[in-house]
């Protein structure tokens, strides 16, 4: 993992050393807490900041044999913390081997490998860094050169420390994005009327009817707008394009508020219209709309019991999408409500489909209006975002890419912007040195390269 | 994009050089105007020529922001051109850029890379070179030493342009295609009754019950063999193999003609029963039948209501089609019908279900009799291409392949045989320069290479 | 083909030479005779070797034209290795061209190409040889080193054969799998109810309900386990995770033992509790199960009349199997009944999902306790190894992969163990000489091939 990693041609190494590696960051979606960037949080050492909620590496450890106790168990910091060391040689091939290394790399200075031998060196000399300042939320933001940061927040979220964060004059914008999933989640009828309870109270609005819950989202809509919010997220395993009337949704809505299981015909026809609302709600606000849609959560009824969501018990679903996608998009754009919008699809057999359903819905003056995702989750690693890349290139047009987001939970992640970013230029070096793009457009390809690392996004997002 | 574009090996350099170039083309399915070859239509220029009806650009410059006056509008021929050259470096990495400029290198001469710099040059050079003759449609068939074309065409057609265009001694073959999918658009009652009028009055049959439009289509089918046409192509979303009756069938029949909406259902059946038909038509004929499925059409319905259908607003679907596909197969399997048969997916997530569905139905004495078709539309580009062929390779006999077909509109896509062909040379080449294909038999592989660029299709199909 | 075949670098060449090639073969899943090893058979000569049951080569003659008498007819064993030799060519790109040439070069030390000018001279230099002893089926799972084989036995099967071998002192050990497709296989009412009356007998159980099915079932899998079975085996079109009561059970199973044919229903319900039943079995018995999945059967019904299944009629389906995965292996695990488990999709485009689900289910001790099988079918050729084991190495833990297994009918398949173990260190070899992998690494390196080649597996089943 030299200064050449993943550069495997001389063209690649120019434009990621020259044209890519110094541009700041625009992290446009992730997971951090922003409760710890306003309270500029301070870990208690390696093992809070590597494996507190990272169930990428939690996941390895239990396919390695891990006992659960060392992994969400009671062990200590130091014994979680020696098996993730045991662990890491047997991870060759996974990203998390790359990820792991460019950290220490980036963040500690520490270029030895990380293995049982050399566990208890570098768990020493990281936490024995950690001590220093550099090391606190927004240190960590510091040194990698973020500027924008956009976390994913519930429409009854008081984003109160997004507000305490720009107050303080962070150098770094941390800015809410609209996440309603709980306003969609009719499927669980006493939690849904908790949620509504809380909607209702922090929106002023008494939800009685359908109408009301619009009413209260859209109060809501307006107030992320107001604290910087310029995108909205949903987590969904499928599109849902259903017809329905206001009238149907009101029996829905009241059947719920009843505490009555809904059908799932029920449960799709109100997910299609709140889909459509919030697709309205942010044309309207000039916002992007992001779907990060087909895995299959929570697998594991056993440990989900135990330890909840989120936890390495999702993976990657079979379904066929592209029916629902196609008619929720083009209702949206028939009546002139199609905001630009980004489609993460999971199953990397998705990727041809969404490359050119993409295509369906483009016009100016916005260049990329609808875009292509970047490799997601289980996607985010040298093969997955080839993938992508590879699928947005002959089916769409590359150079209009917004690029890398982190989709993570952790200050420790950007790296993940440098390793997308070396794979991208040795991607395009490499058609360079084949005779695939030409060196006389080499302005052109350098100007590329810097887009895709950052100047698309700034201009698409206009934070 | 010198003469080694590419060839990355000197196998693959010799192979191409001395074993593929040369060889005359036989596009044996397009959607070439008809008319157009038998009056050796002159182009007004190049932005008729180029940007006229080709929806793979017009998707692009949408793509890249272009506002649709300049796509479609009525912006002037030059305005179109020099949008379409600001566009052009913006599509790097994708196969409009290499195509583009294989056309302007073989049909012009021009080795220039379009941008907006060279924009207007390029459209004055061109526009003046194709005042000769040279850039007639059949001029420029001669230019890429076109053998056979197969253009696609509805069974009430009168195929006039075809018999003139043999009648003037053209030596180029130009072959219609029977595509009957107006004839299976029973979703349409009030478009399907005027279908069934003209040809009613085309193949002189008063069509009053399913019997009488099978005789019509008989008798079309049969005038049609007369004009030397031996292929028919569907294009379908998925694969029809229900049970029905005649009952059944006279049943939805008249249900259509009397302006009545039939089922989901009933129209499967109807289909069913059609594609059965035309399936044995096409066996008894000795006709080779082309199945292009998987594409999802018309997806954004407001250009849809502008500017109709094939405007660049279509894309790849995800359907489970291998038990409708394999019954289908079989039924006319069972009864000794099955023609010859080129299957070509659109979704790639296919290929190999497609790949080993062949192999399930060849039998001698025709080797390959099943074809898996080159990558199409969307797929037709390297990476799709290359997919297609390992797949091929891998599940079945890549030497038996009948090899390229444009599927294009525009009389300049000839180069796509090139392309396809250093492809292909290249993926053969380095086989044998990593040792897994053996230098000794080089005689045989030099044949393989001659036979998928040219005399696989030249016996498969008897013209 | 030379030692270096397929061993692109230095490192991979190293890895390969002295880390793989030495081991002994687990060959945890074939389908060999049982009853040819315990008589030692003979073969009568090459032709019966290779092309007596061989449907791959079967199909590969068709797809190259070749008449059906030549395959499975009635011409003489000479006609029949002529045309597999004069088709040989034009296997070129296929595995078929690698296995056979590997063949011939590690079984009778013949390194010319089979072709037509070849084939008499190689046809009778195999001939000759297999005179000797050492071509006995013992003989050739001695010259590949084969420590350990697993067949695949139905539960009513007498395993006298296995018995014989073990009895017989032969070194190798030829171990039974419980494969219970007949017992699944209600869908066939007559053939059933024969089938209940013979496990019945064997198992000295009267059927007469469910649980007698069930107390036969485990009957004979206490027996099976007794004889030296470690494994159980599944092939499914899809997974079934149905709800059921045993009332309906037993309704069900009164319907087919009465002649009736069962619904889809019921026959979904049936086979969701067999599966269940089974997981269980194998759990308290320690063994590991394995679900080969997805493959579309007999897909030719003509020459399913003519030849019976495993003729060369099958191919890849494309189901959405994912959430009734997901759902029986979650019943399982929630009982605390998940026994080691091996997943084989037949399509790759499954691959990722499947990477992925096996990541809900892992824990440990044992490490890899889920398994995502080895390209398998279709999918064992180079493409689709790498395919499976990137897959697996960017989602899971390819350190922990128990590795290759023939799946053959044949006793000149080993090769196919150098085959995958070849593609493997060139994968990881390659990793290496691109800075993806560390050097300082290389002892890790290194026992990772052992591990894949030989050594995880010999730990995971211990046989």
């Amino acid at each position: 993992m030299d200064e050449n990693f993943l550069l495997q041609s001389p063209t690649a190494q120019a434009l990621y050393h020259n044209h890519a590696a110094h541009l700041p960051i625009i992290d446009y979606h992730c997971h951090l807490n922003p409760k710890e960037v306003a309270e500029d949080h301070r870990f208690s050492g390696i093992t809070e900041l590597w494996l507190g909620g990272d169930h990428y590496k939690w996941r390895a450890m239990r396919s390695n044999g891990v006992d659960e106790k060392f992994i969400t168990g009671n062990a200590s910091d130091w014994e979680k913390f020696q098996k993730w060391a045991e662990t890491m040689p047997y991870c060759m091939r996974n990203p998390l081997y790359h990820w792991t290394h460019l950290e220490l790399r980036t963040a500690f200075g520490i270029n030895k490998l990380l293995n049982a031998s050399t566990a208890r060196e570098i768990y020493d000399e990281c936490n024995e860094k950690m001590q220093s300042p550099e090391f606190s939320a927004r240190g960590l933001m510091r040194r990698y050169k973020v500027e924008v940061v956009c976390t994913t927040d519930d429409p009854a979220d008081t984003l109160e420390h997004h507000i305490a964060t720009k107050e303080s004059g962070f150098e770094v914008k941390v800015l809410p994005t609209w996440r309603p999933d709980k306003a969609m989640a009719i499927d669980n009828p006493s939690a849904y009327r908790a949620y509504i309870e809380k909607l209702g109270a922090i929106s002023s609005v008494e939800i009685r009817n359908y109408a009301d819950l619009i009413d209260a989202l859209q109060r809501r809509h307006d107030f992320f707008n107001s604290v910087g919010c310029r995108l909205s997220d949903h987590g969904v395993n499928e599109f849902y394009a259903e017809n329905f009337t206001e009238t149907e949704l009101n029996a829905i809505f009241q059947k719920v508020m009843d505490g009555k299981q809904p059908s799932v015909e029920e449960i799709n026809k109100f997910r299609s219209a709140l889909m459509l609302e919030g697709g309205r709600m942010d044309a309207k606000a000039g916002w992007t709309q992001q779907f990060h849609y087909g895995p299959m959560r929570n697998n594991n009824s056993r440990m989900f019991r135990k330890l909840g969501p989120d936890t390495g018990y999702d993976s990657i679903g079979t379904w066929n999408t592209s029916e629902s996608l196609s008619r929720f998009l083009d209702k949206l754009d028939s009546e002139g409500n199609l905001a630009k919008t980004i489609l993460y699809p999971i199953n990397p057999s998705d990727n041809e489909m969404i490359a050119t359903m993409i295509g369906n819905f483009q016009e100016g003056p916005v260049p990329g209006k609808i875009q292509f995702g970047s490799g997601w989750w289980f996607n985010d690693q040298l093969d997955g975002m080839e993938r992508q890349m590879n699928a947005l290139s002959v089916l769409g047009l590359l150079s209009r890419f917004v690029g890398m987001l982190t989709d993570s939970r952790s200050f420790l992640s950007y790296p993940r912007h440098e390793y997308f970013r070396r794979c991208m230029c040795n991607l395009i070096g490499q058609d360079v040195e084949d005779g695939k793009l030409p060196a006389e457009e080499m302005p052109f390809i350098e100007q590329m390269v810097e887009d895709i690392s950052y100047y698309n996004a700034k201009r698409y997002f206009s934070f």
